[in-house]
């Protein structure tokens, strides 16, 4: 019942570190270490190396360490065993505190007053809107949407979200389906991306997405923001909407290829906000407990938390 | 029963039509104006110019234009009449948008993740803390302070009040009197003041205060959060420890003098936010409607909302 720790982008060693607190008298071992593909029951996943889910004849279950579960979703390699994703309260409270932050710093003009102080200039504006004057869209209404849905009704915003199911919430209009997707945009200044990644919503955030988004509103113009995944987002048809002011602005968490190339636009847009897909970092700790909790519940026979549908692919 | 708009800094004639327009047929005058002292039943200040309450022999109220009544409770001209506040839960809200939008700014290193777009760099901070872990300390337990508080408290954030006399408030601890502003200011990683200006208020954020602040917290260093008025803080204080590091950051809204003047290391100190004195603007429609019903309040032999404790200044 060995776990296999399978990650590329972050320190595979510290996780296994973490791993053997979480999993005291358990084998773990880290992919490219010697070991026999028979003993693995278990891989915990990140952004894994090509073939590293490959040749596992007893494996059991793999473990994303994030949010979104793509990338295993994509392993050509991947088993027809349970696939389960981190379901972290702290993420999610991490995830909001961006989602807001960034919601009320297009609002207040955070950007406007930091140029002004560089400048020295004392101005205010007096046609300041309210958040109540302010319609936030969440395109996706998971758990992360739905948390930081609340939280903005909270901080006053007219919050509405669409989902691909009509989801019940409180302070929170719902949109869903393919239907009401327009109806949904044309009352959207803020549009926040949440949405898993699959292959119905790979390119979702492209220009005539964009074009659909309210006219009337009061930010001089519809703001994205996309704290979900960067291949949601077609990123020459952000820049072009951009320039041609179908959105006034964008802040971005993530990107088609990351990093964000050195030559992308997108780093020197003045309308651009990057961040370096830092919105809502998984906690080690909350995640290797997660996915210790849910061993025990496979191995206790029953359904883990967490578990991904494949026919959702989320 | 005339109205008489005294204010300095902002149009005085731009108020008098929207009075005009919330007490139709009642006579509107503008200080400066032609008109008999002894018509004047009510005056709407704002920084009214010296003299302005003076002179009034018939005076019933006189009613603030913005949540604070500094500025009047200081004039000497000022006779033993009412005094009404702006109670404004628009006022109110956009008061709680600036701090959460700041405490998040601050949490989420905004400046920071700006300056490494600026450079072209993509870096993230393994150690960010989450809200939970940094402690917001409001000074001042009023109505803005207990609005702001509570939406903190929902953003995650561990978060305490201190106002001269205990208030309970949920998800917010409650520090009362001098005798417990040590403790609350040795708990606190971001000051956030939201004090009235009264004479024994006056400079009350100066070297010794700051000093109290906890120096174990999450972010580096305490942080300053000044909306409430210029005259609490004590500017060579705050750039003292500024430099020496006792603060690691301040982000002001309000100045000793205002516009803050150019002469000011505010202005440019790499540590400091400046923005315009414009946290939470009054909203004109809103002053004017309560005005209105606090005059047929008082007509109506009832006692104003917003009416102001002579003794306690606020």
């Amino acid at each position: 019942m060995t776990l296999l720790v399978a990650t590329a982008s972050w320190a595979s060693d510290v996780w296994a570190e973490r791993f053997r607190a979480a999993l005291p008298g358990r084998r773990i071992v880290i992919h490219g270490e010697a070991f026999d593909p028979a003993d693995i029951a278990y891989v915990a996943a990140w952004k894994q190396p090509p073939g590293a889910l490959a040749g596992l004849p007893n494996l059991r279950a793999v473990f994303g360490l994030g949010a979104g579960v793509d990338y295993i979703m994509e392993d050509p390699d991947l088993p027809g065993v349970p696939v389960v994703r981190v379901i972290d309260p702290d993420l999610t409270n991490r995830m909001s505190e961006y989602v807001v932050l960034h919601c009320l710093a297009h609002l207040r003009q955070f950007r406007r007053y930091e140029a002004q102080q560089r400048a020295g200039v004392w101005e205010d504006d007096r046609q300041q809107p309210a958040a109540r004057d302010v319609r936030v869209g969440l395109l996706g209404l998971g758990e992360l949407g739905m948390d930081a849905g609340r939280k903005l009704a909270v901080m006053g915003f007219d919050v509405a979200g669409w989902s691909r199911s009509a989801k019940a919430a409180e302070g929170i209009r719902s949109f869903a389906g393919e239907a009401e997707l327009p109806a949904f945009l044309a009352r959207t200044d803020i549009l926040v991306v949440l949405l898993p990644l699959t292959p119905a919503t790979e390119g979702f955030v492209d220009r005539r997405l964009l074009a659909g988004l309210a006219r009337d509103g009061r930010l001089g113009g519809p703001i994205l923001i996309n704290a979900g995944r960067g291949r949601l987002q077609v990123e020459t048809d952000i820049l072009a909407a951009l320039d041609d002011g179908t959105l006034k602005a964008a802040t971005l968490d993530v990107f088609q290829t990351e990093p964000l190339p050195a030559a992308s636009r997108l780093w020197t847009h003045p309308q651009v906000t990057v961040t370096p897909h830092n919105a809502a970092m998984s906690d080690p700790a909350a995640v290797t407990a997660h996915v210790a909790r849910q061993i025990a519940r496979l191995e206790a026979g029953q359904t883990p938390e967490g578990l991904v549908d494949r026919a959702r692919g989320y």
